[in-house]
């Protein structure tokens, strides 16, 4: 089964274009390390040889605006380190093929700097020709399990999660370990297909949000809410489970060693400035989990329930902004790769 | 002002994806010879040097599926030539930035033997790095014009297209030397562009329809009826022209000469097999012009009159089959291009 929806299309009040603000923060703050990292590691000269053409791809890009941001950071970074004006950049925009790459090409920017194109399949398998990326980028994505591990749905398993939509909130560390195991099985096809992709001396760049997700049961008990009153059946909730596993440094570490052919040059959690939690605003926050989630609601309770269970969320907002003052840290992980 | 409208989108009953049999039949004319034309042309140690990537690209390629039996066609040709199991192939789908992308990638077939890419953008201009690409292909495209000349809609110009909808049927010569002329300066931009992308030695193969768009008149004669019934100000007819010019062995043969960077291998215009003539199938090729156009009458008429101007032309199909029985004889134009 799988699991993967598309952030929401079009640039209507509940897009993902008009509500990424989390990633963008997330961005934000990875931006002067992503800079340190090229300086540091990338050697221009020795991966193109004689070719003058640098290829990079964004993978998991959504529709933008954030990975336009993202991609011409890069160029301008390898710009302003190498002052060659004969290099050319090609950007390949990676998302599922049920991404909404009409969007994301409409919207391109019509003064950048690089030339344009979108590859369309999971990044968990191939999708470039071997040896034809340079730098590869993939921020708040990786994130994304492709499938939720069976044994969660299976009410004689001890992974069963009952009443509750995620690992996070659970009791049962057998449930936190079911995401676990998934997260290590497509990040193993991930890098298997990455170290095929980039040439020797490329690099790769994750960025992915370690915090903020706990966030979901209050999304979940907006649910069980609906269940008490008798909207909705709670087998519905007992079967869903939110498809995201926030990984920990530790959690790359095993994946990178296993693969063998990146060195880690960086691994660091950081603790970025956020103006979503400097002012607990937690109707932005709210706003952006639906941009990210509501197809996977909608899919899986249909769209009354889904908007029930959002309109229901965003009620709590102050008991929300009240969480976010006391638990909520904004914090990413930022790993910075080298192809061996 | 631009003229591009892409094909009708989508899978629905008047999209292209389901009406371009016209088209079909003209690729599966040039199959042949595109062959050919590549076994005898292309030489493909010298190209890639030490690199096994051969990069292909379909300008213009619509939504599908014609441009997928094209791309396989393309790296099946190449394959069977070289018998080289290390070669990788990456197919890069170009068309207009309105073109239904999410269509196109969603319906990629599942067992290509190519890594696919979207690239958006307009052909009259660049589209990748300098000397990227191995073999560019581009069925049923350039006939399509950047813009429509001025002087067609200047009503003191001797060009002024009074009544009609296209150079075909009128009788002033200034009409069709407009249309001559804007598709000279857009081929122009278009050899320019292609020099620089198309790397030495790599090939070009151009197909273009020679015959069927006298039809249009039919079209026209259709916005004629309603405009006599008073459905129609008579001056949105007048303004109203159909950017598609045919063009002939000569008129490439000139751009390609003052271009200078290619060589023609073959050019010739070649009379394949129609199922669609044999049948005299007027319906067929009905709902394959409005697959093509509606875009195009939508936005200059309004959905109503377009409507209207493609039910009258579609209850003329009679007329329209005698017409394709005397007048009306499948022919293309091949042209097989090297980068020297």
């Amino acid at each position: 089964m799988s699991t993967f929806f598309p952030m929401n299309n079009g640039d209507a009040v509940y897009s993902y274009s008009r509500n990424s603000q989390i990633q963008r923060e997330i961005l934000d703050g990875a931006k002067e390390m992503m800079k340190e990292a090229i300086i540091k590691n990338l050697d221009i000269k020795s991966i193109l040889s004689s070719s003058n053409k640098f290829h990079i791809t964004d993978l998991g890009c959504s529709i933008g605006p954030n990975t336009f941001t993202s991609m011409q950071h890069v160029v301008q970074v390898v710009k302003d380190k190498y002052h060659d004006n004969n290099l050319e950049f090609q950007v390949f925009f990676n998302d599922h093929i049920t991404n909404d790459f009409n969007t994301l090409f409409r919207s391109l920017p019509v003064d950048r700097s690089y030339y344009a194109s979108g590859v369309p399949g999971s990044f968990h398998g191939r999708l470039f020709p071997s040896q034809s990326i340079h730098f590869a980028h993939c921020s708040c994505a990786i994130h994304w399990l492709s499938k939720i591990p069976k044994e969660l749905l299976d009410t004689n398993s001890p992974a069963w999660n009952k009443g509750l939509i995620h690992y996070a909130g659970a009791s049962n560390v057998e449930i936190a370990n079911a995401y676990v195991s998934q997260f290590q099985k497509d990040m193993e096809m991930f890098f298997d297909a990455r170290a095929e992709e980039i040439v020797q001396g490329g690099m790769m760049v994750l960025i992915s949000p370690f915090s903020g997700w706990d966030s979901l049961n209050f999304l979940g008990s907006s649910l069980m809410d609906l269940v008490n009153e008798g909207m909705l059946d709670e087998s519905l909730v007992d079967s869903f489970n939110v498809p995201i596993y926030l990984p920990s440094p530790d959690d790359i570490t095993k994946v990178v060693e296993k693969n063998g052919c990146f060195s880690i040059e960086n691994i660091e959690l950081t603790y970025p400035q956020s103006k979503l939690v400097d002012e607990a605003d937690a109707k932005t926050f709210i706003i952006n989990l639906r941009a990210i989630l509501e197809g996977l609601f909608i899919n899986h309770f249909g769209s009354k329930i889904a908007e029930e269970a959002f309109t229901r969320t965003f009620l709590k907002n102050k008991e929300i902004s009240a969480w976010m003052k006391t638990n909520y840290k904004a914090c990413q992980l930022f790993i910075a790769l080298k192809r061996k």
